[in-house]
């Protein structure tokens, strides 16, 4: 693994993809064909990229119970027990409409509504993740939205992987629809026969699915387009070594263009992470891709001293900061971008993949920012209220008007001039 | 205006403009060279669109001074108490982070971090709006951002309009640069010599703004891109005609595609409205504005009863609701969908444009299913915070190492297992 100095500033190596030219124009056309077509849109699709003709779309009965048979007891449990987890979490994040009034009976106020109806794109294939589906599904469900659909590509065979329905049984999402890809956006954007439209949808998906995001957005509201996944791990002379690799590891096997970072002043834990790092490799199942990842997007960057390792993260402005320091909560305060902060040796990146409760959906590519993991604020909107008093227009209408005068809206200063007649 | 019993389903006009291919490639070139040339593709672009050569951007203490010379005092007065009014709203927005401690020594927790830097539009020229600057900058402000920054274009004098110098000056804000359209929006977005970038761009613009933003987006946060202004008016037999049509007119006076809708279950008030805004209209300055917006996008809907109209609000999903009715306080928990709810006859909606304190930036084009007001949260970021003691690694790490070779990641599981060493 590569150790630089660091003498000046450094950034994540950004990978956006924002498609190429001939996927962009496949996707407008999927999306057409949807409103057009509607569900014999998704049927042929379906055939034609899933490679299975489906008649009807919905996950039934029968395929749950497929689903738990294929799944081992324990693992039901241990899903169950991170769904209370993340519920547990999540529920801390609610917010209350309010209200405030003043001396001459005007209120004015803040309601807080959850959206209606959310759309959770889950990916299918050799990438079927049920902790998407729990980080997706419960801060809706704890918004209060009424309405979650389902969307998920089917296998050759016309199943949805086991994992994924038994998380979304668990939570009791029940309408779930087996079509993926930039139709199944169009889906929940636009609406078919059989599929009603959303007003969010949310969930992770590969470029076509990004692409459709992206497109009908302003129909309805999305989700980030999440980037490849990064961990910077900010550590100073007592972290061990073996530690900081496994954790740097647990990215890079993600994906090639997954990025991991060790920033620390000590170069002698630089040298020992990065023999670590070539021993553990050696041992992974998924050693091309976190080789791929390590070799072009990794880096150690050795500082001065740990406050430059701290101006060193906020400029990197990671989806993931570990702090594997000497008193690890008291850099917290300095910490100014990042996704998730871990803190100290004992909290590992994938217990917050899965378990810990907080959410894996996470600001990728340096837009920590100004983003946000995903949270329950996500599933709500909120709507103003103002309630003028008799005696707040007498107070106020005067003012009111000049000020629309002063921007020569001459219709703004007579509704409240009105009211005085 | 047109009046229409309602029997079925309802929706705004939409026209949402996504600019000509043309307006489109316009952008891109001018965003490349102000990457590319900085603060002198500024200039000439200045010089180009603007009618004015200015080697210096920034607004002086001069400049200031000149505004203060061409505002009336009673105006500077009105402006601050607007100013007053609109902080107290938005600092009772305010979060605070917060952490969650169990019993095994295991921390969760949400760190609220303001966004460091944040770039204001706002437009020039006839459409010179003090109100903007207030309810755009005020937000971040509450929320802590170090540096704001406002650019506006120049007039052909070289300078920007008193009111809007005057309230940038009321509120502290001293940079400010004289630069307009998709070039400022390059320059907050990239930075040049003069101009350091920020992290998110707001504020209202003409198309070129807007597609600017949209371009850049991703690399800066943006806003809303807002469409057209809207409002729906909800009464009954109550409401007074002169008043509810006063109301429509104020929004339809904005631009010839603001939509201004009454609901209501009573004939009478639908054809004594219709009335009123015909009377009013002929002795309106803006008349052939607001008579383009009210012939081509108002309508009265009469429905059979207010449970019905309620119903119909909800559909529109409008900007901004009136809600003129007997009892109107109680209908507050039926309005699903709104950016901001006005109650009661006294309640006029430029109120709220100016001076009652909530935010008049709202969402436009039916996104109020799931669009929120601009607020104090645009202008902060959350970070997760998880701190895993060892004994929650002890009793956990088994079940997350479990979960995480479900889904094919066993990086994911001899991270958290090496902890067990």
């Amino acid at each position: 693994m590569r150790i630089e100095r660091v003498t000046n500033t450094v950034s994540l190596k950004r990978t956006i993809d924002s498609g190429t030219e001939e996927q962009r124009k496949a996707v407008l056309e999927i999306l057409a064909q949807v409103q057009k077509e509607g569900d014999n849109a998704l049927r042929s699709y379906t055939e034609k990229f899933d490679g299975v003709f489906l008649n009807e779309f919905k996950v039934t009965d029968s395929d749950f119970k497929d689903a738990y048979a294929k799944l081992d007891e324990n693992m039901v449990q241990i899903i169950k027990e991170a769904a209370e987890n993340i519920r547990d979490y999540h529920s801390r994040q609610t917010r209350q409409s309010w209200m405030t009034m003043k001396d001459n009976g005007t209120i004015l106020g803040q309601k807080i509504t959850p959206l209606d109806a959310v759309g959770v794109y889950v990916p299918g294939g050799k990438a079927a993740y049920p902790s998407s589906v729990l980080m997706n599904v419960i801060p809706a469900q704890v918004a209060g939205v009424e309405r979650i659909v389902m969307v998920s590509p089917p296998g050759k065979d016309g199943t949805i992987p086991a994992g994924v329905l038994v998380a979304a049984d668990i939570l009791g999402v029940k309408e779930i629809y087996k079509v993926g890809g930039a139709q199944a956006v169009g889906a929940l954007a636009f609406g078919t026969e059989t599929i009603q439209p959303v007003d969010k949808i949310v969930g992770p998906g590969n470029i076509f699915v990004a692409l459709a995001k992206r497109e009908v957005y302003g129909n309805v509201d999305i989700d980030m387009i999440a980037g490849p996944s990064e961990i910077v791990v900010l550590a100073d002379e007592t972290a061990l070594p073996n530690e900081v690799a496994a954790d740097l590891l647990s990215q890079a096997e993600h994906d090639e263009r997954a990025s991991s970072i060790l920033v620390t002043p000590s170069m002698e834990l630089a040298e020992s992470v990065a023999v670590e790092v070539e021993r553990q490799l050696l041992l992974l199942p998924r050693e091309a891709i976190a080789r791929a990842s390590i070799n072009d997007f990794g880096a150690i960057y050795v500082t001065n001293d740990v406050e430059e390792a701290i101006r060193v993260v906020n400029e990197l402005a990671p989806e993931h900061l570990e702090i594997m320091t000497k008193d690890p909560m008291e850099k917290v305060g300095k910490i100014k971008h990042a996704g998730a902060i871990f803190i100290g040796r004992y909290s590992s990146e994938p217990v917050g993949d899965y378990f810990a409760g907080p959410n894996h959906v996470l600001p990728t590519n340096g837009t920590a920012r100004f983003s946000s993991p995903l949270s329950v604020d996500d599933f709500t909107k909120k709507s103003t209220i103002i309630s003028y008093s008799k005696q707040a227009i007498k107070d106020n209408a005067p003012k009111i008007a000049a000020f629309a005068r002063l921007e020569g809206l001459e219709a703004h200063a007579r509704a409240v001039e009105e009211r005085l007649k």
